[in-house]
């Protein structure tokens, strides 16, 4: 690209919405991407950043010299600076450090010592701090000196720490309205306020804003020492990107986020890591037809319904696993309840079974005239259905128990076993009926 | 249950945090469940309500007598109630109504005369409103006059309207600290607010609070009257919701969220509607398998191969399923790049086809020992792939742009023909090959 057009684009990209941004950006290459990067006011560049996930971030965020990335970064909030930074090479990342003002660099650090989904690494560490002493008048003269800062912060809470540090007190901002000035902090605070750990994970602080309706919560070390302050959206911020993310593992995209504009060995890659597996997982049913080779031979209609069996089967299965997973994120069934599951799903499974298999069973008849062929794929699919449901419904209990993450490793697993014993089955039973079927 | 027990329950339950009420809820019988609504303190069981989803908060709401169900209700924020209210049957809905006070009742008839998904359905009504002429010091008075009622509305800004009731400034509540009190609002307000529509949808409201740091935007209608307010966390909750309900629905969950409290029946129904749509879409691939009995009868080790295909070619198809929702979400590609979105889908495909395909055969020369078993389930396998991922790529381009649901509709389409191109492919290169492997 020429210097004219690229000074175009960059007017032109002025012109429109972050959203409009992101998108002509997805769709240009990296050299142009950081020609306008360096262009764009180092604002509007960072509210383009901000647009993308992190990795996307860190991404466009190498294309620059460390000079250039540290303006774009100062103009993002400490949080989601730490979030990118995070996500740099080590090498890259000090750098970037190296260039950002002191402050801002030590404040990124603390945040990157925790991980993105505990509270110490969603809170902001910017925050309007005073003693009890001090008296209404003089908070806010100091908010009024420092007005344009703390618009910035998008300040709701006061916090009031003695001399360690520790929170004592909390005031909502607006109570500052409503009192006499001469007051002492100490005076008027909410004392002993409720407040969350460092470590304290997602689910337990989607829970406490789900408890209350605080537009934000300080955040304490293990010595009750004031370390940032957690706001309610940070919060819904990640519940969205982990319910995104359990869809997108779900349907197989596992070792992390991909786009389009990513390099196509990288996405190549990632992708067949995890099909790979799949290829692996699925020579076991493939064993199980082989085994049964005779079987198929001589009643060749019964690889017609193979297919819909274990298709049929994935399904129902994949329901329950759905369920299973919904019930979990909201707190209603505990990993530990395996018979209570078992049983409300094996319920479902008898009903969906038996209507199921009565539906191929006439399927069959019709198809092959031989009503035995109709009995054996019927039988099959109804117990498949009752064997899927149960394995969809209790392996995600059994995966969260034992450690591992539901969203990738249920569908696979479940795929898995309801293959084989669905071949087994319709295989199975044919091989005993066989007089009757030949 | 006995009334002792009853009794014991409700204070067992006045010691439980909400999410844990809502565990042992989801365990309860119906009866029960009445009782102990009845019993908790309105405010208490309002909460323990808004912890479930709202047809599950629905039902709980119709175990009630419509007083009693307005009780609690009243003690909700007006729009969970009128999501709530929205939810349950129409003469059931009016007879609460009836019950709750008129201003109240009034406000959440506005409320559900839109969709959930729009900002009119997801806007508060209640809010500060003042003239310009008011003087600060006339707007602290009236604010510390109903302080308490103010605080539960989690009030951030005041707004300015003329005398139609058309929006005309708004204020941050923090700036009334910072200015001299005779002041008129019309000086100090933020002239020309930001705004949206009552019929803006959840995409366009996520986008301006992306692009916007507020924590909440007015709401006006047509002629730019001010009819309420939208926070933050309201788009960031249906955001979450969204991104929920994409994952169930691509499992196969459809008709509206399941929890296993719900009754066997209802839970069986709706979970069949789906099935059996697909066991239809089933047969497809089932009649290609039949054209082709006389080969597969023929060189039966192709049964074998047969699910494998089936399996991987859905799999490589969901994943870019999975892309292209996720950039669909983001903005970044549009339901027309039906040609931008293929090419970078094939040529993922072309490296994934050659090594899955290239694994296949080997595994089929091992198992056969006939190598142009290898050559037919290889290339099969490798074509059936690029079909997946352009299939899987282009499909929720192609829902979206004509209206339909893409997570609903995505995956069963993409099943049904890569099974069918899958099967056709391994048995029509086999039947022109058939004098190689016999």
């Amino acid at each position: 690209a020429n210097e004219g057009s690229v000074e175009e684009l960059s007017e032109l990209l002025d012109s429109m919405s972050v959203a409009e941004q992101a998108y002509v950006f997805s769709h240009m290459e990296d050299d142009a991407e950081a020609v306008v990067l360096r262009r764009l006011p180092a604002e509007d560049a960072a509210d383009l950043i901000g647009h993308f996930n992190e990795s996307e971030a860190a991404r466009m965020i190498q294309l620059l010299e460390s000079q250039a990335a540290a303006t774009i970064l100062q103009e993002m909030p400490i949080d989601e600076q730490a979030d990118v930074i995070g996500d740099l090479p080590e090498k890259e990342a000090e750098a970037i450090l190296q260039e950002l003002p002191q402050q801002n660099a030590d404040n990124v650090r603390e945040l990157t010592a925790y991980p993105d989904n505990v509270a110490g690494g969603m809170m902001v560490v910017e925050m309007l701090r005073f003693r009890s002493e001090m008296t209404v008048a003089e908070v806010i003269d100091e908010i009024n000196r420092g007005a344009e800062h703390y618009t910035d912060l998008d300040v709701r809470y006061a916090y009031v720490c003695d001399d360690e540090g520790r929170l004592v007190g909390v005031l909502p901002m607006q109570n500052l309205l409503f009192v006499k000035r001469y007051r002492k902090l100490g005076e008027i605070m909410i004392k002993d306020p409720l407040s969350v750990r460092t470590t304290a994970p997602l689910e337990e602080l989607a829970e406490f804003f789900e408890s209350h309706v605080y537009l934000g919560v300080p955040v304490v070390d293990d010595d009750g020492v004031l370390k940032g302050v957690l706001h309610r959206e940070a919060v819904q911020y990640e519940e969205v990107r982990a319910a995104e993310n359990d869809y997108l593992k779900s349907q197989g995209i596992v070792g992390g986020e991909e786009l389009r504009t990513m390099p196509v060995w990288l996405r190549s890659r990632r992708r067949l890591s995890w099909l790979s597996i799949n290829i692996f997982l699925n020579l076991g049913a493939a064993a199980v037809i082989a085994y049964f080779q005779e079987t198929l031979e001589s009643v060749i209609a019964l690889a017609v319904f193979l297919p819909i069996i274990s298709d049929m089967s994935g399904c129902s299965g994949n329901q329950a696993v759905a369920v299973s997973m919904r019930e979990l994120s909201l707190g209603i069934i505990r990993p530990t309840e395996f018979f209570r599951v078992w049983w409300k799903e094996f319920t479902v499974g008898l009903i969906n079974g038996s209507v199921l298999g009565g539906l191929i069973a006439v399927v069959a008849v019709l198809f092959d005239g031989n009503p035995y062929l109709g009995v054996v794929v019927g039988v099959a699919l109804c117990l498949n259905t009752l064997i899927a449901v149960s394995i969809g419904g209790v392996v995600p209990l059994l995966l969260k128990r034992f450690g591992f993450d539901p969203a990738v490793a249920s569908g696979p697993l479940l795929t898995t076993v309801t293959d084989m014993c669905g071949f087994f089955l319709v295989l199975g039973l044919a091989t005993v009926m066989l007089s009757r079927l030949t």
